[in-house]
């Protein structure tokens, strides 16, 4: 294929690399683009491009090793790249950073090339990508609809395939927002999980760093790499090891109801999102309508709230000495920390924790959120009759998140009748994110849409058998807790996730106990035996114990051998509890015994 | 014995109530103490006499299932009784709460008599309990000592041997500082474990009601009654079910390193403060030097930073409608809030998230903390010169605590050498208040000290056979993991516990699995067997996923009948594990037979 073809995707220049092609194209490449793209107002700085070439060609031979070997990226001016200006869109605010943000290090050294740090609404305050004084960047798609914000740059970027992802940060929306207007994927990893370390607060309880994509599975191995534990960082989290859920079926997806779902007449996006529900629930997922309005009134607080001193602590250098060095509108929203007393920060937290609590009941049986990702397109246009309200509406179903502490991935889905680009949003609590990558990633590949502005075409989705996570513990079922068996809800109420079938190595033998009805299950290792049809299912290691209280003599949990050579944790039964049990091992498993039972 | 002698402890109010003693006479001899005492600071509000006779009598016949059947209490004035005033100590502030606070209505429902709302410095504010518009309650046993605060009169009260319960509240100390000062107990526990619905608060985030009781398993006891789980509280949270960890051995206990150990020159608290050390070591228990600085860091943060604006919330309807019904002094502390912005409040908790982290690594490998309860004695004359300074003393040992999230008790230990009463505090992570009150039970018949005021003599310990929380599951050990062998360490990591010994029911087979070294048991049901020497320890279900993913083939969890009839969960051995094995069932148990080897 021409390199000018080559799509940018993590997907398609590994497999280039695995062919011989060198990095340094790639990055000449890419700078070809970014020129071809002929917009001024995507980059603050831009590394020069033979100092790139030169790195590029210091990374050696492709080593497959290196999750990002050759792989261009770029980050959100608010974010540090040592040597680089950091400016947030301030230039008065400006410093050259003395070392790597910590997320950046790491993209590094899995051999990631930086190419430059990308425009923003200043000081990350905004969604609509326009309080910048730097040239606006335009949207991928469509020059009059605002190119979102505030992580405008990383995502134009991105959507034009000049670069295959780029980093962004998301405090109220600000990396979910542009995904949706540039048809691209944007994940707001669960709070903490992602250092923020050499990145400029917004809202430093609240921030994230977050990264843009063409492909959900794009974005979640660059997620693979930037996730881990930095002691330095003090809000930094230990979330479970970032691992994709991939083949989830029959999940509770909680989404607005039409009481509460506010489209501020765009019926194309009102279409759209119905038409993404039908699709989830074709896939075999339950929707359930929930009153969003409680959600409403969280997102209310983050503006109207104490929340807005945070950004001022973060910006107080510039607000006390040069007020007018920043955007007027930027700074008509901060200076309103300076009315705010800490007693407001207080009621503010105190509302906060009782609308989380009237919360809980409703989300404690859904599996996780689907919202639109904005309710509506805004032109440019809108934003110089009123440069507050339509940037507020962006924000409506975003701006409960963070505080909520909920993970989130803007995925696009299929077109508007209008053409424009479809997006939804899923929500999950924190710790989950490889759950709801996972349901983006097929979400994605089922609506098939062109990637981006470039309109490449979806690559297959590469996850199809799931493993258990760092947080959780693989476990064999072979009998009634099975999917669709009656005590299957014991482990899907402890957060259990279907793995994969699987058959037991062919030494076992496999028994009806006595007792019951119901009649129980017991396998054995032993002599003669045969394969026994097997599920795994992940389950939370912090749950664990709770299952295992819950298992009778004379079934325990032991190591049980696959056949595919692997062990794993699973059912066994005592031998001293076969007494008149019978000896089922011929039908190879639960299943087929029933099956038999009921003929 | 003469009910004018009895002791007002549970435990022996319980056994003169099985002996068919009347809830009347003991309200009746309350009120009798209550006079003898002439005290009129003690109680804002008394309930009529009669009216708690009339409750008392409506008990009916002793119900040995109530735990707190016919035992008198009061509670501090920042806690709402039906139809009584709560004031808080300002009367201009006060209301008739129309009804119990969440806590006042568990312990009624278990028995328990209220008579009154007991004194405190003013809006909870204070650690001295002299800031009050009505009498001061005299110390208990020295009146030119201070009472302590703020929950001055609920401390007095039980170490009069008034009643043999109260409640307190506690945010900065409160709980803690009175225990100390009146040679009482102070169960102060984990946040959120006491529902705060019905109080009034001081600082929201950081507040909790207490327990005041001359023993600490008294205090247990009403805590164990009190803790639930409240969803109208919006800072209620789920523990751990509260069970008393009874004989636990071989703690790491930190304490503040000689360069951070502070008494302000009072001699006879050091020399209190390292003779406790010295018991708690030769209790088997190892002591920790740590550096404090940091904790003291945070200590600061309470009164310095932004934390004094929950207080200006809790009561900015007299401050700012009538000031001056506010004593000076209180309202000196809380109008510093008028000058603190919104911003200082994050800062401070930026801050606080800072030195959180920082103290982290300190804390990891240690079972809790001791420290002393207070660092020096204050008088009312050193008050008298200022009102401030000797009041913030008392507080070194505590203000950190609650912004630790920590869960802490003050006991009495041996006197000082000069007649003083001595106390320290143990403290440890939320969630392990059974540890802590264990703890203090032990190192409280120890130290024998006669009790409160009225000097009489520490009943026995109750506690000695621990049993699984409801966080926790209790599983058998009958190899290496057990007390003293080489793989102990893998249950303590996991903050696992010993319970007891025990035996297995007489049809277990025992060996010694082939393989090694190390040799490896293998326990198995079969007929033929014999009684096998067991260790029960506790593991928190949390973590019992970590421990069943280390257990190797053919090992595995099961359950296990015990000599007692009880079962619990235990290592068990698949049967096709035990080729090549030795059957050692006569050794009787692990232990029995490494002896054997080693001969």
């Amino acid at each position: 294929m021409n390199l000018q073809e080559l799509p940018f995707t993590l997907f398609s220049l590994r497999a280039s690399y695995r062919n011989g092609i060198a990095a340094a194209d790639v990055v000449r490449e890419a700078y070809r683009r970014l020129a071809a793209a002929d917009d001024p107002g995507i980059f603050i700085h831009l590394a020069d491009m033979d100092e790139v070439i030169a790195e590029a060609d210091a990374l050696g031979p492709y080593d497959p090793e290196k999750p990002l070997w050759g792989i261009p990226f770029a980050v959100k001016d608010n974010i540090d790249a040592a040597g680089m200006p950091t400016t947030c869109a301030c230039p008065n605010f400006g410093y050259i950073a003395e070392k790597d943000a910590f997320v950046v290090a790491r993209l590094k050294a899995a051999g990631a090339l930086l190419i430059g740090k990308t425009n923003l609404d200043q000081f990350a305050t905004g969604l609509v990508g326009t309080r910048t004084p730097y040239p606006v960047p335009r949207n991928a798609l469509d020059p009059d609809i605002v190119p979102g914000g505030s992580s405008s740059g990383s995502a134009v970027v991105v959507s034009r395939g000049i670069l295959p992802f780029s980093l962004g940060t998301d405090t109220a929306g600000s990396g979910r927002v542009p995904a949706a207007l540039n048809n691209i994927v944007g994940l707001k990893p669960s709070l903490g999980a992602l250092s923020a370390s050499g990145m400029v607060p917004a809202c430093r309880t609240l921030d994230t760093i977050s990264i843009f994509a063409l492909t959900a599975e794009d974005a979640f191995a660059v997620y693979q790499v930037a996730a881990a534990y930095d002691d330095s960082d003090a809000y930094s989290r230990r979330h479970p090891a970032p691992v994709i859920y991939a083949g989830e079926q029959g999940l509770s997806v909680g989404v607005p109801d039409q009481a509460s779902r506010q489209f501020f007449d765009d019926e194309a996006q009102a279409a759209m999102f119905e038409a993404a529900l039908a699709r989830l629930e074709a896939m075999g997922h339950r929707i359930v309508p929930v009153d969003f309005s409680p959600l409403y009134q969280i997102a209310d607080l983050l503006y109207s709230g104490a929340w807005v001193a945070e950004r001022y602590v973060a910006t107080e250098r510039v607000m006390q000495a040069n007020p007018r060095a920043m955007h007027p509108v930027t700074r008509r929203i901060i200076a309103q920390a300076e009315n705010l007393s800490a007693a407001d920060v207080f009621k503010s937290m105190y509302r906060l924790a009782e609308l989380r609590r009237a919360i809980e009941p409703l989300l404690a049986d859904l599996d996780l959120l689907c919202v639109p990702s904005i309710p509506c397109f805004v032109t440019l246009a809108d934003l110089a009759e009123d440069p507050i309200g339509p940037n507020s509406r962006l924000g409506t179903y975003t701006n409960f998140v963070n505080l909520m502490d909920m993970c989130g991935i803007a995925v696009p889905v299929s077109a508007r009748g209008d053409g424009r680009p479809g997006s939804v949003t899923l929500l999950a609590q924190a710790g989950r994110d490889g759950r709801i990558a996972g349901l983006a990633a097929a979400l994605q590949a089922d609506a098939a849409a062109p990637l981006g502005a470039v309109g490449w075409s979806c690559p297959p989705v590469r996850a199809t058998r799931s493993v258990a996570a760092g947080g959780e513990i693989a476990v064999a079922l072979v009998g009634a807790h099975m999917r669709g068996l009656p005590l299957n809800h014991e482990v899907t109420r402890l957060g259990g996730r279907f793995l994969f079938e699987g058959k037991t190595a062919p030494d076992y033998r496999f028994y009806a106990l006595a007792g019951g009805p119901p009649k129980r299950p017991g396998l054995v290792r032993a002599a003669g035996g045969g394969p026994i049809a097997l599920e795994a299912w992940a389950i939370p290691l912090s749950r664990f114990g709770d299952f295992m209280a819950g298992i009778p003599s004379p079934l325990g949990i032991g190591t049980i051998s696959l056949a595919s050579g692997e062990t794993i944790k699973g059912f066994l039964c005592e031998t001293a509890g076969l007494d008149g049990a019978e000896e089922i091992t011929a039908f190879g498993g639960w299943r087929a015994y029933l099956d038999a039972q009921r003929r």
